[in-house]
């Protein structure tokens, strides 16, 4: 049984922060929330709309006042963040993360802020195209998966705390070690945002009459190609060991098919059409 | 001006030949439906759902009374009952497919049934990965595009009439040479299919444990995956040039992409995916 934070802050309230904010003011009323942001209007804005009771820009103030800070910031600003808010920590308040990348951050944060384990990160698998508050809702973690990643050096109530306030605004979670969780997400979400990309380059490049033909699957298949291209470059650089390592992979496996085609394997073409059918099926019926 | 058939027969009546039916009953119901099947409980069926006014098992009979003839089957079949109807055609009788590859299917069917230049070939971009009469409705057609591929051999005519026939289920036509359809085609669907497939067997061969991760972006990069393994290995077999070719584009791409991770060139990465995102936004305006 793990007692609900009485106050939970916001460091960055764009898309992620912002519908944090939003669900937990909807799901969980009696917790005071807080906000931390680079411009004192984000600030007042959030307040104005009654979803934070306190907050500013001076972020160990901030942090101070909090017993969860949820550090919703790119991996760039987090060690800086972080470093601010570190010796004014109340004993027993925690903190997570949003992230993308896990294994880098998490090394980084527990160094900096894990005396007594107070750190343990978090992914919620959830976002969209879209950016930034105007883009924030409510409902944006219902239903969603939040990996969270804890190590041997986290305060075990630090953990539950964590998966607790994911669970509270609807979130499923489950525990991965931070390696496995960033190679797992090179494999179901990175490479498949650098395959969309290159799909929409492979059409770019040929003539402009092509793009008429460009229907609802090229639309699908596409979509996460129109991510924030400054978030998926430093997702792909913080985790460029296990993006390049399933990129041969993926490749590799294209020259495979390369081969089938060169000569006219049907059969080969047939039964590799047909696992990934089946498999996809099965794999979703597991996410 | 081109005056509507008064009769028009679908060969095969799947999830293309089945939605062309509902969509023709319910759009322009003064022209008579027919419908050719290998099974005469298919085209029972038609006749009791009042989807189609003649028809039978006998292919060169259903085309005899036809003015229009859709074959909408796989295109192993194709040159099989297109031989079996050739002699029986009516004069001015229009015969149309709607098969995804057009080169081959072009010369082959130009060479049976062309005296006249009666084939004109068609391929209206939709469908889904559900297939079969059961998965057909009338709006399939709806606001997709259709490729007409005529050549210098076509009646112009009958150029006319088959894309007077998409138009009246609501597609809209594009003209295309069979050539150059087939190459976009290989770029904007054939490759893209191949790569969603190839996602997910990079998926299945990694931990069960990851499954779980599969999210939103997983689901939809790979949804055409789920596409019927008979048809779409018959469609990159039939087109294999044009994907091979395509295909060893995007493997050096994808290559270009792992020096840019090995190097943790973050610039680099920026700019493959702020051109595919703005790329994509701009491809999309324009289908």
């Amino acid at each position: 049984m793990t007692a609900a934070p009485t106050s939970v802050s916001v460091f960055g309230p764009g898309l992620m922060g912002g519908s944090l904010l939003m669900a937990l003011r909807q799901r969980a009323p009696d917790i005071k929330l807080g906000v931390w942001a680079r411009r004192v209007e984000a600030v007042d804005e959030l307040k104005l709309r009654k979803l934070a009771d306190f907050g500013g820009t001076d972020a160990a103030a901030v942090a101070a006042d909090s017993q969860m800070i949820v550090l919703c910031l790119p991996v760039e600003l987090l060690e800086k963040v972080a470093a601010e808010i570190k010796d004014g920590l109340p004993r027993n308040a925690w903190v997570t993360d949003v992230g993308s990348v896990k294994k880098s951050v998490v090394e980084t944060l527990e160094k900096l802020l894990g005396r007594g384990g107070s750190f343990v990160g978090s992914h919620p698998m959830c976002g969209s195209e879209e950016a930034g508050l105007q883009a924030a809702r409510a409902d944006l973690y219902e239903g969603a998966l939040c990996v969270i990643t804890p190590t041997s050096h986290s305060n075990p109530q630090a953990v539950r705390a964590v998966s607790a306030l994911w669970r509270t605004v609807g979130a499923r979670t489950i525990e991965m070690e931070p390696a496995e969780h960033d190679r797992a997400a090179a494999i179901v979400s990175h490479v498949p945002h650098v395959a969309a990309a290159l799909l929409v380059e492979l059409v770019r490049a040929e003539k402009p009459s092509f793009r008429e033909l460009c229907a609802g699957g090229f639309r699908d298949t596409t979509r996460i190609a129109s991510g924030s291209p400054d978030l998926w470059a430093g997702i792909l650089s913080s985790n460029r060991a296990e993006v390049l390592a399933a990129l041969r992979k993926l490749t590799a496996a294209a020259t495979r098919i390369e081969g089938a085609l060169q000569s006219n394997d049907t059969d080969a073409l047939r039964a590799f059409l047909a696992q990934a059918a089946q498999h996809r099926s099965e794999i979703l019926s597991q996410s």
